[in-house]
């Protein structure tokens, strides 16, 4: 690894700190509204899956308290970037990161392990859009590795019965989110999309669903990130604080 | 019929004019926000799955150059009521009311008859809220003469190959469209988000699928009904008084 290209990020939440690495996929908002989105009960075993430099399950560490969280990566640099995260916040007594491929985690776990999967997915599929150069970056983006569908179905595996699945994606992949979820027993409970601005098309949106759920479905608030000025607004504002609405 | 009921609105749109009956389901906003979501091509052949009082073809043929639009309502009283319609309004070149159940439709029309599809479905489950104590209004309003799996599927059977789908619905059954629409081949491409008010739950949703479509979904900017002091948006006056976007 280059350690040219590393950097530490404070991330404001309770002394957490990230290195990341520059030539590697970089965390950004997409995390922080995810680790938001999703409500993570105490004692709570959690697995995020395609975990990459393990900002999601440290984010969920310091703003939950989870048993366990476990970070699932495929990719050899990210994953041991990750356990140096974990190892640099003191944090493996709650954090494992695991370097391992998630078509293979019927391997590793017990059907039913997990009371929370969470998701920050490649969001593009393998032959769509430009494919970065840098094939970690890549893999990062888009489904070269795994597919959203491998994704799906390896959670409602690692899920208990009404166990709670929490994904960020784009709305182009909605239609997708939602025939797999229910393909895999996964029912989708609540969507809210995330507007860059005001009226205009959202650009991501978050989903829960419930292993098993009852079939109901709520379109949340709209999340808006910035005003028709380019200043944040206060919902996110608020999120970036860790302030409960 | 009892003709005390009865009374005659002006559409605001080239003179066209409906008559409802306040005992069977009168047309709401859901009518006019679906007329004007939906892009009709000159010459093309429609269908609307569910017309009620005729509503739905009076206002396409009003704003756009169709060659035929077909309502098919399975109520003895809506169906006679919207021919009445037909009739006031001095369109029967154009628009054909049946009174047929929609689960019948394959004996009525050739496979891929129609370019597109319009409906404003029942958006209840039979078993969920309330049920309307006069039976006519219960029909509209809830899944009781037919699901919204028989109408998507009917939907599929009647549209061309590239033939468009146009629905209004509540968001609690946005899962379950685009699950039906997948499963029957309607890809859905638009999916449109109607909120009450700024910063509140979307209560309606407009989506467009197209058959044999490619899979790519936009999510649209969002149509806003009142702002935060109660009056009508600018969105909302544009769309009734028929100003394109």
């Amino acid at each position: 690894m280059n350690d040219i290209e590393e950097r530490i990020d404070d991330l404001q939440l309770k002394g957490l700190k990230l290195i990341q690495d520059k030539s590697l996929f970089c965390f950004g908002m997409d995390a922080v509204l995810l680790a938001d989105y999703a409500k993570i009960n105490d004692n709570a075993k959690v697995i995020d899956l395609g975990t990459g430099n393990g900002i999601l399950p440290i984010l969920i560490h310091g703003k939950y308290k989870a048993a366990k969280i476990v970070g699932v990566e495929i990719q050899e640099k990210s994953a041991a970037l990750a356990v140096k995260n974990v190892q640099l916040n003191e944090i493996e007594d709650y954090v494992q990161i695991i370097k391992e491929d998630i078509k293979n985690i019927r391997n590793l776990f017990e059907k039913g392990s997990f009371d929370y999967v969470i998701t920050n997915p490649p969001y593009k599929k393998a032959n769509s859009g430009i494919i970065n150069e840098k094939n970690e970056k890549a893999v990062a983006r888009h489904e070269i590795l795994c597919t959203l569908e491998d994704i799906i179905s390896s959670s409602s595996y690692l899920l208990r019965d009404s166990g709670v699945f929490y994904m960020i994606n784009r709305p182009e992949r909605l239609a997708d989110a939602i025939e797999l979820m229910r393909k895999n027993k996964i029912e989708p409970k609540k969507i809210k999309f995330v507007f860059p601005y005001e009226n205009k098309k959202p650009n991501l949106f978050l989903i829960s669903g419930t292993k098993y759920g009852n079939q109901f479905l709520t379109v949340e608030e709209p999340l808006i990130i910035r005003k028709s000025n380019g200043d944040y607004t206060k919902m996110l504002y608020d999120i970036y604080s860790g302030k409960e609405e």
